[in-house]
């Protein structure tokens, strides 16, 4: 149980961690800033927030829990202004999607309380931004990924994954590295993938009449092109040398596709198809087995 | 009110066409035909059909109503194969996803029969495949395009219109070559990016680690590479003029959003997320309305 939470954004992501906490009663009170003081007016009438600072710092102070929910491009400006208020036993921790860029920027604004700093990535989220779409159970059955690093002190390691755990997410600690590898690849790309193709039919003269035509196949593969932009311009830009190496092993792939449609091999392209189905199918299988077992 | 339909194909489209209309008393009885005898026999347990057929050829004789289902490379010779059965006064339609091909192999195949062959394209389906998945609500609430062109029976074109709406599906009329393009853009592009993308994936050396944390983005973004393969290889040979000619306006707006990325140019990388942002949010928007009206 912790006595106050001093939330640095008070957007999906914070708004969600507040309200979890809140719900599991894993935090006493909780101190919020967001940098338009309307969205911190309104996370405040909410019930997100329970007082409303007037500054980052002011926001921190007295927290024995931090989180700091900002696009990532943000982080090292936003932990620098909170430096000085930080306790010196606080559990500190982010949301970013990408790690690598966060944990160097951590390093730089943090310096000796660096140690407190908890690198974490909850795999939640929605297309939806703003606190309008806090959801308390947004953690819940979902993997919250921590890249923690040598210096990082254990006991905050320990009291991040107590506290993820409470709230329902599965933690996973990886490096950084590895971190932002994978998730070049099953998330970062595909919404590369998804701005790119929405982009496309947005740019064609006759897009809006295609898109009258759209059925449940596009709804799906292009819900995440609705997502924040800066959240993403962040994202794409913090890691854009593991998603451009994911990108070019794509369009080789894509190259292949073209290839066996232009030749008209039907043997090769359905054997091609058959095996992303094969894979696809068997992701959600395992999927499906890990929320059935306990 | 038809007396008999004479199915061709009992898959999940052909299966669910058949339980709808039963279900809407829109057919007295299902005559049913699908290259595996083992399919036939399980469409008639599943009481998807009534009788089964031996050959195409038995399953539309009789029938005033014939529906080929089939992966469109098959349609030019199941519709030589049944040409000879066919009533004079009988609709028949196919579901296929692609309509210029379709169109050319039904002239081929029907000569002067072609006049009673209305093309259609139900814009309904799911990644499962097989009579199993057979769903008599599969076409409530979706659009079914007709492509009748200038030798296509008038009477007929009327008769599909009113069948299609009688099992609650909303039907839109255009030429083969608009519906190709079309669907080009918004269904069968996403589907040659989502297979190109999920082989990608399985092809890496540590594609299993990166699956295990794939969140909910990668599940709708991938959900249509878990697709039929027979069905899909036709689809994007079928139509792969217009597949090529709009990946081909793809890549370069994927090349667009690489190039931000590597310049670091934050502000344009926003802008061109938001674009695509507002143009899905947009399509969510105008598409809930739809649902929402009469």
């Amino acid at each position: 149980m912790f006595d106050q939470l001093g939330l640095i954004g008070c957007g999906l992501m914070g708004g969600s961690f507040a309200l979890a906490l809140k719900r599991a009663k894993l935090v006493k009170r909780v101190v919020g800033y967001s940098k338009s003081p309307s969205t911190t007016e309104r996370a405040r009438q909410l019930g997100v927030i329970d007082v409303a600072a007037p500054s980052a710092l002011l926001a921190v102070s007295g927290a024995d829990l931090v989180l700091v929910a900002v696009p990532v491009g943000a982080t090292e400006a936003t932990l620098k202004a909170v430096r000085h208020g930080i306790a010196e036993r606080a559990l500190l921790m982010d949301v970013g999607s990408t790690k690598s860029d966060v944990v160097e920027a951590a390093q730089r604004a943090l310096q000796e309380q660096f140690n407190t700093f908890v690198p974490a990535h909850p795999i939640a989220g929605k297309e939806l931004a703003g606190v309008e779409h806090a959801d308390g159970e947004l953690f819940k059955g979902r993997q919250v990924v921590l890249t923690p690093v040598k210096a990082t002190l254990r006991s905050n390691v320990q009291r991040a994954t107590q506290l993820w755990s409470g709230i329902g997410a599965k933690v996973v600690t990886m490096t950084p590295e590895a971190h932002d590898s994978a998730f070049a690849a099953v998330s970062h790309l595909p919404h590369l993938l998804a701005f790119a193709f929405t982009q496309a039919i947005a740019n064609d003269p006759q897009g809006e009449q295609f898109l009258e035509l759209a059925g449940p196949g596009f709804r799906d593969f292009s819900r995440i092109a609705a997502s924040d932009p800066a959240v993403w311009r962040d994202i794409l830009v913090s890691n854009r040398q593991q998603v451009l190496r994911h990108s070019k092993a794509f369009r080789e792939s894509l190259r292949r596709f073209e290839s066996l449609m232009v030749a008209g091999d039907l043997q090769a392209l359905e054997a091609a198809i058959a095996e992303a189905s094969r894979v696809r199918g068997q992701w959600q299988h395992d999927k499906n087995h890990d929320k059935a077992s306990p």
